[in-house]
């Protein structure tokens, strides 16, 4: 199982052409040949913060405009499931050309469920899409800028419990096939009596694909991120590249506030889960660094 | 190989909000089980018109609004990929969740491959996205809207000859999940060196889904349209209903004019050109007619 971030695609400070996101996309995948070479199944999970931020503010644009409705959350996760896979398919489709590979690229819309009763519910907390003057009566929550930008919709993110048809995504990287699935964390949902129906919400990527790599009995859990290690003291005196930590270690950093809230600490925690819950080893280290195999920081029981 | 149009899900008059699209797809959703019930295999072809308008409408305020680039129309495709499959899957699970049918749904993103010398790239004459005052100089191709509304961009309707991973579509198929697939008639790509490029164009749906049936070898091809027969003189005196046709009559009605351009005359083609490749029937009608096994109209070889 590899994940990345939406970032690796639509970088910060880029417009985010369609031919820009191409090229990212395509380096991106020209470093997950590494992986494919070794023979691996390969499920990719990948986020999508900068392009849902797009779509909501193209919702917005698209209201303002021309008196179109703005859609939920859900919703425009699920746009963002269908660009970004074919943004990917088209390059990985490249680089398995380039490297003589014979694989398939397949990708599946996936809903993700969280528990209605999840206690994130309570406390929204994430900022999502465009500012406003004053706060829409629209049924959703928003709360004023910390910057003081404007009103701006927050919502939970809560946890990962179900992942639609992963047994099948499952089956079909045992065949060869490389799949996507979890695309942004998943379109995320709450069950009902009659099926599920989507939330406002944001589900964490990373944790997503941890309960996607601990479903599917997945050996290792490649989180993909912007730096080669994880470091004790980061961008501190005494600063520490980590090169393997024990679940019980892991725990300690943690505890101890070595890694950033919203940056390195969920891809932890998130590498704890997998490795808690079966899983072998969880790397967290940068694309550029795949072609090492004893590339980046071990999470290790 | 069911195949429906996205005015199926997004009505002519309605705002398009995310409640009327789903319950759209919930009625929809309803009438397709009874299929479901016939014990069938079931691939779900579905169009996109509606939404695709939508998204570049919502492109374009969110380059007015906030300067987002643009992006071009199989990048806009593959967003209502992500989204209509999100609400076929809601609709659908519920259906069979009522009905006490243990069945998956599961939804690939689709490319679907033109000919880069299609002759229809000569002759763009489908007109998309927002009305401009003047063409933008952005290397599409604009023309004046026939109703003088202001210049549009036009768009070629080149014809489908590959569907990404339709082989892993019937093999889900054939193991009895409900597969979406060719949303909006595929994301359109010509071949490359190094794999596929998307083009802009709109591939025609019926066709799109009349080439996954026969690569599949579907036994019956159902177009869903907005009436239960296809007619001679339709809504003309002699109007006449027509419960089966062979190829030979099809194709002769067709040079007779008697079926609508950009209406039923591609629907019949569709189903022309299954039948004429093996397919033992393909069926026109409306969804509320399938409760009747012997419903709509044949075209037989």
């Amino acid at each position: 199982m590899v994940a990345f971030g939406g970032n690796a695609l639509l970088r910060a400070g880029q417009k985010g052409t369609f031919q820009e996101q191409l090229e990212n996309v395509e380096n991106t995948c020209a470093q997950l040949r590494h992986l494919v070479e070794r023979g691996y199944d390969i499920v990719i999970g990948h986020g999508n913060g900068p392009q849902v931020g797009n779509v909501m503010l193209q919702h917005e644009g698209g209201r303002k405009e021309f008196g179109l409705p703005a859609m939920p959350m859900d919703f425009c996760g699920a746009e963002t499931q269908g660009s970004i896979a074919y943004l990917i398919e088209t390059g990985m489709e490249k680089v398995l050309k380039e490297a003589g590979i014979q694989r398939h690229v397949v990708s599946l819309v996936t809903r993700v469920e969280v528990g209605a009763d999840d206690p994130a519910f309570g406390k929204p907390t994430k900022f999502v899409g465009p500012y406003y003057q004053e706060a829409p009566q629209d049924g959703a929550t928003y709360k004023p800028d910390p910057r003081g930008l404007g009103w701006r919709k927050v919502v939970p993110s809560p946890k990962p419990v179900w992942i639609s048809n992963i047994d099948i995504v499952e089956k079909l990287a045992r065949e060869g096939n490389i799949v996507i699935t979890v695309g942004g964390g998943g379109i995320p949902v709450v069950k009902t009596e009659s099926g599920h129906r989507g939330v406002e919400a944001v589900i964490d990527k990373d944790l997503a694909s941890a309960l996607a790599a601990v479903t599917m009995k997945a050996d290792e859990f490649y989180i993909l991120t912007d730096v080669a290690k994880v470091y004790t003291n980061f961008r501190k005196p005494g600063e520490k590249a980590i090169d393997a930590m024990t679940v019980a270690e892991a725990k300690r950093y943690l505890a101890e506030g070595q890694f950033a809230e919203g940056s390195m600490a969920p891809k932890v925690r998130a590498g704890i889960m997998f490795v808690e819950n079966g899983g072998a080893q969880c790397i967290i280290t940068e694309a550029g660094a795949l072609e090492d195999p004893s590339c980046g920081t071990r999470i290790i029981p």
